[in-house]
């Protein structure tokens, strides 16, 4: 049976391990043919190959159900229920979304895009099973990375007394996204340790893999062995046994037999348990099992050579933060940065190289990170933490109570605020301001390119309170045209001036007012534009003088209390006129895509702004063209 | 040596275990009757009085440092750090905050008030230390109730491999603010079952208190006994010692003795320690150790009785809720309950009585709370997650992309909505409202009495989709003269028709905006009042209605992003005139006090705000009067 065969997960049943096996191999070469083309979650994806087939030989879905913690890992189980016609849309604006979706298939259950709900989300499930009568398996499915975010644990501790049957997966690929971190993956490595037949098997294994009629029945007697070992294995972890889970493992995650029998004694199991599943990340593509970190998520690329298909040519944001922070911190020995995780994805890998000391990896912790930043600052450092805006939401009531409360001087740097793209509605950073511009004692920023960008780290060095710079995935620099000479808090910057009206800009939208500006200017309007970097403290004063002309406001964020909400209430309080239109986003969830198709679709692209902008001057304001 | 005498912590040091002994006992009667008067926090106190006594005893502040987690438990060490001549002050209006605060003392190093946040903060502030080449302790003091806040865990899993000093104390009274749930919980118990000892020697302890000429050897005696087998402890506890924490323990929580030698051990030990100390809840009075929940934190109260000095009329807006939920249960099989640790402060203990399987307490675990409720709804039931509204600050990530991303129809109970009072600003509950408008598929609701939140409950019961409903610790009952008869979301309540011009207010405030209409009476202007109890979706029709007349708001809540800002922006949308004034909380963090203080600091008693509307209408309106 061939993968463009597999309807629904049932047609794995009655397949033997050999056609199991050669399927594995076209699911692999789909995942890189797909990703090479779409960009994605490939390393992950290419290590749970094996157990997402087992669990659907195993399990009977949509009747039982998955939770795929974070939910990249799901592409092996779209192909098996019923996608694979669809998945060369992958990730693409429409498509196929890189996230499991309830609306895409029955077999999706739960939505997932952040770490360490899933454990969560299945005892929910596991308990509404129970208070319906129902019988049916619910099994979570995490990763050792997602193991060091709290949530996780809130979950196994809730769930370890709830006497009710849950399955834990824990998928220990030994990384997260970065290298694992954290007491527990050390604990986790000394299991593996302790135990040596994984690595004597997989010697074994990989030796016989050519002689398979000796292998066979030598593979079924260590198979033997390790069932009878594995009473040991069941008490000696102390950490899930703590909280009240049975422990099976750890299994190795590539053997489909062995995994299917210890997910069947799961099964059986009449309350909590933990399988401890061993995998490596990229398996099968010698690319990305060599450079877990980079095939991570990654963006389009050449399946022979593992090389970009395109090389951006400007820095990331995160990159030209993180140079800055080097340079700063040469001279200042306060300074020290904080990731969550991260540190590639973030740029401060950069950092790290240089000051790898000064470079502290939490593992998926955000909300630990903020309040160990609280403390460094209490202690007298000056900490920068570098993290996704979608992900410090997590962070929310930290950096209220122990950060801004306190005036504690942390630097948030949030990287791919506005639309992320592809990665769709759970990655996208459009409410950071809602959350932070409440906030007192909290100075938020955001910088129209890269050189302003320079500027606000130099700034907030000798800034001794809390300070929130977002900026966004695209990277901009308006070069030589538009220099940037100073920032000053709460002062804003006239780029263009113009007559007819003012277009007010935030961080990305600077460098889209301007070609507003430029389609206005064929439609015969003159418009100021105001780049609005100080988000919070506002430039009330240029505010008060803008109050003869029409005022227009752009964000890359949720219009509900983001930057044009803010300044139509001081317009309102100061009774002069507010914005006659704000660009933003509405009160929706904005789905995955390019992001120009996104921009387009939520009518963000500077053509169609311009003529927005051009009706509403001419019906509301009486100002005529052609 | 008298309480009143001690002047710094160091004046501890030379005292006698006797003087010591009287000492504490002079705490207790500082601390009950001054809480009898004050209200606060009890039971936690009288638990740490031996355990402050012994780290003022062994560590030196403020050079070394403590982290009280929570904070509510630092009285004793408000009262061992100078702070005895203001303790009567205790949580008033200018007097001492009932939690640590930096402005008040060098011996309060880092401010503290909600759960979980101790270890992250000391790990900060022993990571500062390193780097700055400082040598001094770094102390974090939690509940086991704490310990169930995911936060903890995060924090442990990094300190654990952190290599550096850093010591972390288990206050283990078997309760956090309830009995104490989850996994953990009943592993301490195991602990506590193996040892033996402990109960034993509370035993003998208690035998021997009335001969202390024999008891004194016996006593040293079990020291050495309990330090010879300490070494099996410290391997013993799987939890901590998976997370690379040296664990010692579990010791007498009240007997100050073994407390330094073990302190004196763990001060010595170069790496992460876990002290497990055994206290009792409200330990010494025995009204509290007797009802260790209901003097957790408590109104003022009679010291020989125990019972409350006034007792309200009216029950509060948490009880009527889980009344109300009550009667639909019984109707309707999906209706759960969750509390993270809060089933009395919530009042969901109301509805624990009645389906004691349905109320789900998940520990002090908001985020896995929210998750949790979102994999329940997806399993068909329909979970109401009853919580503080400062606590739910804690699940903003979760609320966005677990339950409102899928429309998950989870309704939030958001009780101490606005202003708290005592406990000051770490506990009001003013961003609940510019954390939940941005976020799509939400309603955000706010009654105006408990008539009305008895039919927004009803109205839950059917609605498919996201909730939010907001109520404060006042409790408002507007009676016959405003009877409730109906709750329409999107729809305001005309209360008193008005010509001159209409207040719009939301919760708690619209019995404030129906006396600032008699105030205005009184100065000659007709106010409408409008009970904006549907906050999001918005009356837009009625908005618009009213363009013809100033509009006011009045809410307790920030101001940015709150609901005049909602107006504010909308107006400014429809270009009809905005609010002449938005009444709520300016951009700052306000302190403790009595409720009706803190609205005068504010500027929101009816008369000011009466006065200031009439204020704005003469001067910009151009209405004159008298």
């Amino acid at each position: 049976m061939h993968l463009k065969d597999v309807k629904a997960p049932a047609d794995l049943k009655d397949l033997s391990y050999e056609e199991l096996g050669a399927l594995a191999g076209e699911i692999r070469d789909e995942l890189v043919s797909t990703v090479a083309q779409r960009g994605g979650h490939l390393a992950s994806n290419l290590g749970v190959v094996e157990l997402t087939m087992a669990l659907h030989r195993v399990f009977d879905l949509p009747e039982d159900q998955i939770v795929f913690d974070v939910g990249h890992q799901s592409y092996v189980h779209k192909l098996l229920t019923g996608r694979y016609a669809l998945f060369h849309t992958l990730r693409s604006f429409g498509g196929l979304s890189g996230f499991p979706k309830r609306n895409e298939s029955e077999y999706d259950v739960f939505e997932t895009g952040h770490s360490s709900t899933a454990i969560s989300a299945a005892l929910g499930l596991a308990r509404a099973r129970d208070y319906m009568g129902r019988k049916n398996a619910v099994i979570a499915l995490v990763g050792d990375g997602a193991l060091t975010g709290g949530m996780c644990y809130e979950a196994l501790n809730d769930a370890g007394n709830a006497h009710t049957r849950l399955i834990v997966i824990l998928n220990d690929n030994e990384m997260s996204i970065a290298p694992n971190v954290g007491a527990l993956s050390r604990h986790l490595t000394d299991i593996r340790a302790s135990k040596g037949w994984t690595s004597t098997k997989k010697k074994v294994k990989s030796g016989l893999f050519n002689i398979p009629v000796i292998g066979e029945p030598i593979y079924k007697m260590m198979d033997w062995l390790k069932d009878t070992v594995k009473s040991a294995f069941v008490d000696e972890d102390g950490f899930f046994t703590a909280l009240g889970f049975h422990y099976y493992g750890p299994i190795d995650g590539h053997d489909l037999k062995s995994m299917e029998h210890t997910l069947r004694l799961a099964k059986e199991f009449d309350g909590p348990a933990v399988i401890h599943v061993l995998t490596r990340k990229g398996h099968g593509y010698d690319k990305a099992e060599e450079k877990p970190e980079m095939f991570h998520g990654t963006p389009p690329f050449y399946v022979e050579t593992g090389g970009l298909r395109k090389a951006s040519k400007l820095p990331s944001f995160g990159k030209v933060m993180a140079r800055e922070l080097v340079d700063m911190a040469r001279e200042d020995k306060r300074i020290v940065t904080i990731t969550a995780a991260m540190p590639g994805g973030t740029g401060l890998n950069v950092f790290q190289k240089e000051f790898p000391d000064r470079m502290l990896d939490v593992g998926i912790a955000e909300e630990h990170a903020v309040t160990m930043a609280a403390g460094m600052a209490a202690g007298g450092m000056k900490p920068y933490f570098a993290v996704y805006a979608t992900f410090f939401q997590r962070s929310f009531d930290q950096m209220i109570h122990d950060v801004c409360m306190q005036k504690l001087p942390v630097t948030f740097l949030l990287d791919r605020a506005g639309l992320v793209g592809e990665d769709g509605a759970t990655h996208h950073g459009v409410y950071d301001l809602a959350s932070t511009l409440p906030v007192p004692n909290l100075t938020v920023l955001a910088p129209r390119d890269l050189n302003e960008l320079r500027l606000m780290m130099r700034w907030t060095q000798h800034h001794d309170a809390p300070c929130v710079i977002r900026y966004g995935r695209k990277s901009i620099d308006l070069g030589e045209k538009y220099p940037c000479k100073d920032f000053v808090p709460g002062k804003w910057e006239v780029m263009e001036q113009g007559a007819d009206c003012a277009l007010l800009a935030v961080g990305s939208m600077v460098v889209e007012a301007l070609e507003t500006r430029a389609q206005l200017a064929q439609l015969g309007i003159d418009a100021a534009v105001i780049n609005c970097s100080s988000v919070k403290p506002m430039d009330e004063d240029m505010l008060r003088s803008l109050a003869d002309k029409p005022i227009v406001t752009m964000e890359e964020h949720v219009l509900t209390g983001g930057f044009g909400s803010a300044v139509s209430a001081f317009c309102v309080g100061e009774e002069i006129p507010g914005p006659v239109l704000s660009f933003g986003i509405q009160d929706t969830f904005v789905q995955h895509g390019r992001r120009d198709q996104l921009m387009k679709y939520l009518g963000l692209e500077p053509e169609q702004m311009a003529k927005r902008i051009c009706h509403v001057l001419e019906s509301k304001r009486g100002i005529k063209h052609e």
